[in-house]
Protein backbone atom coordinates (compact mmCIF):
# COMPACT_ATOMS: atom_id res chain seq x y z
CA UNK A 1 0.00 0.00 0.00
CA UNK A 2 1.90 3.13 -0.98
CA UNK A 3 0.21 5.63 0.80
CA UNK A 4 1.14 4.26 4.26
CA UNK A 5 4.80 3.22 2.81
CA UNK A 6 5.25 6.70 2.34
CA UNK A 7 4.07 8.07 5.65
CA UNK A 8 6.06 5.08 7.32
CA UNK A 9 9.17 6.41 5.42
CA UNK A 10 7.65 10.05 6.66
CA UNK A 11 7.03 9.97 10.07
CA UNK A 12 8.11 6.14 11.05
CA UNK A 13 11.30 5.83 13.31
CA UNK A 14 13.81 3.11 14.01
CA UNK A 15 15.08 2.06 17.31
CA UNK A 16 17.52 -0.32 18.55
CA UNK A 17 16.18 -3.55 19.21
CA UNK A 18 14.46 -3.64 15.68
CA UNK A 19 11.35 -0.93 17.04
CA UNK A 20 9.62 0.57 14.56
CA UNK A 21 8.24 3.72 15.72
CA UNK A 22 5.06 4.48 14.29
CA UNK A 23 3.28 6.44 16.98
CA UNK A 24 2.35 9.51 15.39
CA UNK A 25 0.26 7.95 13.38
CA UNK A 26 -0.95 4.38 14.26
CA UNK A 27 -0.77 2.83 17.62
CA UNK A 28 -0.34 5.78 20.08
CA UNK A 29 -1.65 9.12 18.16
CA UNK A 30 -4.17 7.41 15.46
CA UNK A 31 -4.73 9.97 11.60
CA UNK A 32 -8.21 8.92 11.44
CA UNK A 33 -7.60 9.46 7.57
CA UNK A 34 -4.90 6.68 7.06
CA UNK A 35 -6.65 4.52 9.57
CA UNK A 36 -10.19 4.76 6.75
CA UNK A 37 -7.41 4.17 3.80
CA UNK A 38 -5.90 1.36 5.72
CA UNK A 39 -9.98 -0.11 6.43
CA UNK A 40 -10.71 0.32 2.73
CA UNK A 41 -7.79 -1.36 1.64
CA UNK A 42 -8.01 -4.43 4.15
CA UNK A 43 -11.65 -4.49 2.50
CA UNK A 44 -10.07 -4.78 -1.20
CA UNK A 45 -8.13 -7.48 -0.48
CA UNK A 46 -10.93 -9.65 1.97
CA UNK A 47 -14.44 -8.67 -0.23
CA UNK A 48 -15.17 -11.96 -1.24
CA UNK A 49 -14.27 -13.75 2.09
CA UNK A 50 -17.96 -13.31 3.50
CA UNK A 51 -16.45 -12.07 6.91
CA UNK A 52 -18.71 -11.60 9.92
CA UNK A 53 -16.29 -10.63 12.56
CA UNK A 54 -13.16 -8.89 13.44
CA UNK A 55 -11.45 -9.57 16.20
CA UNK A 56 -8.24 -7.99 17.29
CA UNK A 57 -6.35 -7.73 20.49
CA UNK A 58 -5.99 -4.75 22.80
CA UNK A 59 -4.62 -1.80 22.49
CA UNK A 60 -2.93 -0.98 18.63
CA UNK A 61 -5.33 -3.21 17.11
CA UNK A 62 -9.01 -1.60 18.54
CA UNK A 63 -8.81 1.36 16.71
CA UNK A 64 -7.41 -0.18 13.04
CA UNK A 65 -10.17 -2.71 13.40
CA UNK A 66 -13.12 -0.76 14.20
CA UNK A 67 -12.20 1.65 11.28
CA UNK A 68 -11.77 -0.91 9.17
CA UNK A 69 -15.43 -2.91 10.06
CA UNK A 70 -16.75 0.28 8.58
CA UNK A 71 -16.02 -1.05 4.61
CA UNK A 72 -17.07 -4.70 5.99
CA UNK A 73 -20.70 -3.44 6.42
CA UNK A 74 -20.31 -2.49 10.13
CA UNK A 75 -19.69 -6.24 11.27
CA UNK A 76 -18.75 -6.13 15.12
CA UNK A 77 -15.66 -6.51 16.37
CA UNK A 78 -14.30 -8.59 19.57
CA UNK A 79 -11.15 -7.80 21.39
CA UNK A 80 -8.97 -10.01 23.05
CA UNK A 81 -8.46 -8.65 26.62
CA UNK A 82 -4.44 -9.21 28.16
CA UNK A 83 -5.93 -9.31 31.46
CA UNK A 84 -8.50 -10.91 33.58
CA UNK A 85 -11.22 -8.11 34.05
CA UNK A 86 -14.41 -8.22 35.95
CA UNK A 87 -16.13 -7.35 32.61
CA UNK A 88 -15.46 -10.03 31.38
CA UNK A 89 -17.05 -13.41 32.78
CA UNK A 90 -18.62 -16.52 31.65
CA UNK A 91 -17.01 -18.98 29.25
CA UNK A 92 -13.90 -17.66 27.57
CA UNK A 93 -11.22 -18.92 25.23
CA UNK A 94 -7.94 -18.33 27.09
CA UNK A 95 -4.34 -18.83 25.08
CA UNK A 96 -1.12 -18.08 25.80
CA UNK A 97 1.17 -15.11 24.27
CA UNK A 98 4.34 -14.34 24.90
CA UNK A 99 5.29 -10.11 24.01
CA UNK A 100 8.30 -9.51 22.01
CA UNK A 101 7.69 -5.31 23.21
CA UNK A 102 7.36 -5.98 26.55
CA UNK A 103 9.26 -8.98 27.41
CA UNK A 104 6.26 -11.15 29.37
CA UNK A 105 3.99 -13.97 28.86
CA UNK A 106 -0.14 -13.79 29.21
CA UNK A 107 -2.90 -15.37 29.14
CA UNK A 108 -5.07 -13.02 25.95
CA UNK A 109 -9.29 -13.91 26.57
CA UNK A 110 -12.44 -13.68 24.30
CA UNK A 111 -15.64 -14.64 25.58
CA UNK A 112 -17.06 -17.76 23.87
CA UNK A 113 -19.85 -15.87 22.98
CA UNK A 114 -18.60 -13.59 20.65
CA UNK A 115 -17.39 -15.83 18.63
CA UNK A 116 -18.59 -18.96 17.20
CA UNK A 117 -18.35 -21.53 14.89
CA UNK A 118 -21.20 -19.22 12.85
CA UNK A 119 -18.37 -17.10 12.04
CA UNK A 120 -15.82 -16.04 9.14
CA UNK A 121 -13.02 -14.17 11.73
CA UNK A 122 -10.98 -11.70 9.99
CA UNK A 123 -7.93 -11.06 12.66
CA UNK A 124 -6.61 -7.92 12.55
CA UNK A 125 -3.52 -6.50 14.16
CA UNK A 126 -1.05 -2.93 13.73
CA UNK A 127 2.15 -5.05 13.71
CA UNK A 128 3.61 -8.83 13.03
CA UNK A 129 6.92 -9.22 13.75
CA UNK A 130 7.50 -13.02 15.63
CA UNK A 131 3.56 -13.74 15.30
CA UNK A 132 2.94 -14.91 19.18
CA UNK A 133 -0.40 -12.30 19.61
CA UNK A 134 -1.40 -13.66 15.84
CA UNK A 135 -1.13 -17.43 17.28
CA UNK A 136 -3.33 -16.42 20.11
CA UNK A 137 -5.67 -15.71 18.24
CA UNK A 138 -5.58 -18.04 15.51
CA UNK A 139 -5.47 -20.46 18.19
CA UNK A 140 -8.91 -18.95 19.59
CA UNK A 141 -10.36 -18.95 16.11
CA UNK A 142 -9.32 -22.73 16.26
CA UNK A 143 -11.00 -23.27 19.65
CA UNK A 144 -14.32 -21.61 18.25
CA UNK A 145 -15.04 -23.42 15.42
CA UNK A 146 -14.97 -20.60 12.89
CA UNK A 147 -13.50 -20.13 9.75
CA UNK A 148 -10.37 -18.46 9.48
CA UNK A 149 -10.52 -15.45 6.60
CA UNK A 150 -7.37 -14.36 7.13
CA UNK A 151 -5.09 -12.11 8.85
CA UNK A 152 -4.92 -8.17 7.89
CA UNK A 153 -1.70 -6.75 9.56
CA UNK A 154 -0.69 -2.96 9.12
CA UNK A 155 3.28 -3.18 8.97
CA UNK A 156 4.97 -6.73 9.07
CA UNK A 157 8.86 -6.86 10.08
CA UNK A 158 9.66 -8.72 7.34
CA UNK A 159 12.87 -9.44 8.98
CA UNK A 160 11.45 -11.76 11.68
CA UNK A 161 9.98 -14.55 10.82
CA UNK A 162 6.33 -14.91 11.85
CA UNK A 163 4.78 -14.04 8.68
CA UNK A 164 7.06 -16.30 7.07
CA UNK A 165 6.06 -19.52 9.09
CA UNK A 166 2.63 -18.21 9.49
CA UNK A 167 2.19 -18.29 5.74
CA UNK A 168 4.00 -22.04 5.27
CA UNK A 169 1.42 -23.17 7.89
CA UNK A 170 -1.47 -22.18 4.94
CA UNK A 171 -2.41 -18.87 6.67
CA UNK A 172 -3.58 -15.82 4.35
CA UNK A 173 -1.65 -13.43 5.79
CA UNK A 174 -2.04 -9.91 4.00
CA UNK A 175 -0.01 -7.23 5.09
CA UNK A 176 0.26 -3.51 4.02
CA UNK A 177 3.82 -2.68 4.42
CA UNK A 178 6.62 -5.35 4.71
CA UNK A 179 10.01 -4.22 6.07
CA UNK A 180 12.40 -5.95 4.98
CA UNK A 181 15.26 -3.85 6.83
CA UNK A 182 16.97 -0.71 6.85
CA UNK A 183 19.76 0.29 4.47
CA UNK A 184 21.92 3.31 5.45
CA UNK A 185 18.83 5.01 7.17
CA UNK A 186 16.45 4.00 4.39
CA UNK A 187 13.71 1.89 5.27
CA UNK A 188 13.94 -1.19 3.09
CA UNK A 189 10.15 -2.52 1.88
CA UNK A 190 9.39 -5.66 0.39
CA UNK A 191 8.27 -5.16 -3.28
CA UNK A 192 4.02 -6.43 -3.37
CA UNK B 1 -29.54 9.38 24.14
CA UNK B 2 -32.42 6.71 24.02
CA UNK B 3 -31.54 4.65 21.30
CA UNK B 4 -28.33 3.79 23.50
CA UNK B 5 -30.48 3.46 27.48
CA UNK B 6 -32.58 0.99 25.03
CA UNK B 7 -29.34 -0.97 24.16
CA UNK B 8 -28.45 -1.06 27.87
CA UNK B 9 -31.69 -2.37 29.03
CA UNK B 10 -32.06 -4.62 26.19
CA UNK B 11 -28.24 -6.23 26.38
CA UNK B 12 -26.68 -4.79 29.69
CA UNK B 13 -26.14 -6.95 32.76
CA UNK B 14 -25.78 -6.04 36.44
CA UNK B 15 -23.41 -8.26 38.08
CA UNK B 16 -22.36 -7.82 42.00
CA UNK B 17 -20.21 -5.32 42.74
CA UNK B 18 -22.08 -2.49 40.74
CA UNK B 19 -20.57 -3.97 37.36
CA UNK B 20 -22.50 -2.95 34.77
CA UNK B 21 -21.99 -5.39 31.82
CA UNK B 22 -22.18 -4.04 28.02
CA UNK B 23 -19.35 -6.59 26.92
CA UNK B 24 -22.08 -7.96 23.95
CA UNK B 25 -21.82 -4.39 22.51
CA UNK B 26 -19.30 -1.73 23.69
CA UNK B 27 -16.05 -3.04 25.56
CA UNK B 28 -15.55 -6.16 24.40
CA UNK B 29 -17.49 -6.94 21.59
CA UNK B 30 -18.27 -3.31 19.99
CA UNK B 31 -21.62 -2.34 17.70
CA UNK B 32 -19.96 -0.50 15.18
CA UNK B 33 -23.44 1.13 13.71
CA UNK B 34 -23.90 2.23 17.84
CA UNK B 35 -20.28 3.60 18.06
CA UNK B 36 -21.40 5.73 15.09
CA UNK B 37 -24.57 6.88 16.94
CA UNK B 38 -22.55 7.83 20.16
CA UNK B 39 -19.95 9.43 17.50
CA UNK B 40 -22.75 11.01 16.12
CA UNK B 41 -23.76 12.56 19.44
CA UNK B 42 -20.62 13.29 20.77
CA UNK B 43 -20.18 15.62 18.00
CA UNK B 44 -23.61 16.59 18.44
CA UNK B 45 -22.82 18.03 22.09
CA UNK B 46 -19.16 19.39 21.30
CA UNK B 47 -20.09 20.85 17.71
CA UNK B 48 -18.73 24.45 18.54
CA UNK B 49 -16.06 24.27 20.47
CA UNK B 50 -13.12 23.73 17.92
CA UNK B 51 -12.35 20.52 19.14
CA UNK B 52 -8.47 19.43 17.74
CA UNK B 53 -7.69 16.15 19.24
CA UNK B 54 -9.47 13.18 21.23
CA UNK B 55 -7.64 11.78 24.04
CA UNK B 56 -8.81 8.03 25.71
CA UNK B 57 -7.10 5.91 27.33
CA UNK B 58 -6.86 1.85 26.21
CA UNK B 59 -8.13 0.17 25.92
CA UNK B 60 -12.69 0.45 25.79
CA UNK B 61 -11.94 4.02 24.93
CA UNK B 62 -10.40 3.58 21.46
CA UNK B 63 -13.16 1.92 19.54
CA UNK B 64 -15.31 4.64 20.41
CA UNK B 65 -12.75 7.77 20.27
CA UNK B 66 -11.59 6.61 16.56
CA UNK B 67 -15.16 6.17 15.49
CA UNK B 68 -15.99 9.71 17.46
CA UNK B 69 -13.50 11.66 15.54
CA UNK B 70 -14.38 11.09 12.08
CA UNK B 71 -17.79 13.34 12.92
CA UNK B 72 -15.10 15.62 13.88
CA UNK B 73 -13.69 16.04 10.81
CA UNK B 74 -11.15 13.26 11.30
CA UNK B 75 -9.23 15.04 13.92
CA UNK B 76 -6.38 12.50 15.74
CA UNK B 77 -7.04 10.36 18.03
CA UNK B 78 -4.48 9.96 21.16
CA UNK B 79 -4.88 6.87 23.46
CA UNK B 80 -3.10 7.10 27.07
CA UNK B 81 -1.16 3.79 27.67
CA UNK B 82 -1.14 2.09 31.35
CA UNK B 83 2.08 0.44 30.81
CA UNK B 84 5.49 1.07 30.08
CA UNK B 85 5.47 0.37 26.07
CA UNK B 86 9.02 -0.32 23.86
CA UNK B 87 6.74 2.13 21.75
CA UNK B 88 7.08 4.82 23.78
CA UNK B 89 9.77 6.59 24.38
CA UNK B 90 10.75 10.25 24.26
CA UNK B 91 9.38 13.04 27.20
CA UNK B 92 5.88 11.91 28.84
CA UNK B 93 3.22 13.17 30.42
CA UNK B 94 2.30 10.90 33.60
CA UNK B 95 -0.30 10.43 36.23
CA UNK B 96 -1.29 8.19 38.74
CA UNK B 97 -4.59 6.50 38.42
CA UNK B 98 -6.70 3.88 40.44
CA UNK B 99 -8.17 1.23 38.47
CA UNK B 100 -11.93 0.42 40.31
CA UNK B 101 -12.58 -2.78 37.76
CA UNK B 102 -8.91 -4.12 38.44
CA UNK B 103 -8.25 -2.96 41.90
CA UNK B 104 -4.84 -1.56 41.04
CA UNK B 105 -3.19 1.51 40.84
CA UNK B 106 -0.57 2.76 37.49
CA UNK B 107 0.72 5.47 35.70
CA UNK B 108 -1.07 6.77 32.44
CA UNK B 109 1.56 8.01 30.12
CA UNK B 110 1.49 10.35 27.09
CA UNK B 111 3.47 11.31 24.60
CA UNK B 112 4.52 15.14 25.02
CA UNK B 113 4.69 15.20 21.04
CA UNK B 114 1.25 14.70 20.71
CA UNK B 115 -1.05 17.18 23.54
CA UNK B 116 0.29 20.45 23.54
CA UNK B 117 -1.25 24.19 24.65
CA UNK B 118 -2.40 24.77 20.89
CA UNK B 119 -4.74 21.93 21.10
CA UNK B 120 -8.47 21.62 22.16
CA UNK B 121 -9.03 18.45 23.65
CA UNK B 122 -11.69 16.37 23.99
CA UNK B 123 -11.50 13.32 26.45
CA UNK B 124 -13.82 10.31 25.56
CA UNK B 125 -14.22 7.28 27.62
CA UNK B 126 -16.55 4.68 28.19
CA UNK B 127 -17.64 4.57 31.35
CA UNK B 128 -17.60 7.22 34.08
CA UNK B 129 -17.69 5.73 37.68
CA UNK B 130 -15.17 6.85 40.71
CA UNK B 131 -13.59 9.41 38.04
CA UNK B 132 -10.16 8.01 38.13
CA UNK B 133 -9.34 7.32 35.10
CA UNK B 134 -10.98 11.07 33.72
CA UNK B 135 -8.81 12.70 36.74
CA UNK B 136 -5.53 11.20 35.07
CA UNK B 137 -6.21 12.31 31.81
CA UNK B 138 -7.78 16.14 32.78
CA UNK B 139 -4.30 16.41 34.87
CA UNK B 140 -2.15 15.14 31.47
CA UNK B 141 -4.52 17.88 29.48
CA UNK B 142 -3.47 20.77 32.25
CA UNK B 143 0.49 19.29 32.27
CA UNK B 144 0.24 20.23 28.60
CA UNK B 145 -1.77 23.64 28.72
CA UNK B 146 -3.72 22.66 26.80
CA UNK B 147 -7.72 23.35 26.34
CA UNK B 148 -9.89 21.33 28.11
CA UNK B 149 -13.74 21.12 25.93
CA UNK B 150 -14.57 18.23 28.26
CA UNK B 151 -15.35 14.78 29.23
CA UNK B 152 -17.81 12.69 26.74
CA UNK B 153 -18.84 9.46 28.42
CA UNK B 154 -21.25 6.62 27.11
CA UNK B 155 -22.27 5.45 30.52
CA UNK B 156 -21.76 7.25 34.08
CA UNK B 157 -22.65 5.29 37.02
CA UNK B 158 -24.59 8.33 38.58
CA UNK B 159 -24.85 6.22 41.72
CA UNK B 160 -20.71 6.53 42.12
CA UNK B 161 -19.81 9.92 42.91
CA UNK B 162 -17.18 10.94 40.10
CA UNK B 163 -19.45 13.06 37.82
CA UNK B 164 -20.81 14.82 40.34
CA UNK B 165 -17.16 16.03 41.60
CA UNK B 166 -15.99 16.89 38.81
CA UNK B 167 -19.01 18.68 37.51
CA UNK B 168 -18.60 21.03 40.91
CA UNK B 169 -14.78 21.44 40.07
CA UNK B 170 -16.29 23.36 36.90
CA UNK B 171 -15.45 20.28 34.47
CA UNK B 172 -18.15 19.97 31.48
CA UNK B 173 -19.25 16.19 31.38
CA UNK B 174 -21.75 14.75 29.20
CA UNK B 175 -22.83 11.38 29.68
CA UNK B 176 -24.84 9.62 27.30
CA UNK B 177 -26.60 7.23 29.65
CA UNK B 178 -26.68 7.87 33.27
CA UNK B 179 -27.47 4.76 35.37
CA UNK B 180 -28.78 5.89 39.19
CA UNK B 181 -29.33 1.78 40.27
CA UNK B 182 -31.40 -0.87 39.65
CA UNK B 183 -35.00 -1.43 41.26
CA UNK B 184 -36.64 -4.87 40.84
CA UNK B 185 -34.44 -5.77 38.07
CA UNK B 186 -35.20 -2.74 35.81
CA UNK B 187 -31.96 -0.23 35.00
CA UNK B 188 -33.31 3.57 36.36
CA UNK B 189 -31.67 6.40 34.20
CA UNK B 190 -31.47 9.74 35.38
CA UNK B 191 -33.46 12.13 33.00
CA UNK B 192 -32.01 14.06 30.89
Amino acid sequence: MELLKERICQDGKMREGNILKVDSFLNHQMDITMLQEIGKEFHRRFANDNVTKILTIESSGIGIAVIAAQYFGNIPVVFAKKTKSKNLDGDLYLSKVKSFTKGIEYDIQVSKRYVTEDDTVLLIDDFLAKGQALRGLIDIVNQSGAKLAGCGIVIEKGFQDGGKLLREQGVRVESLAIVDGIEEGNIIFRED
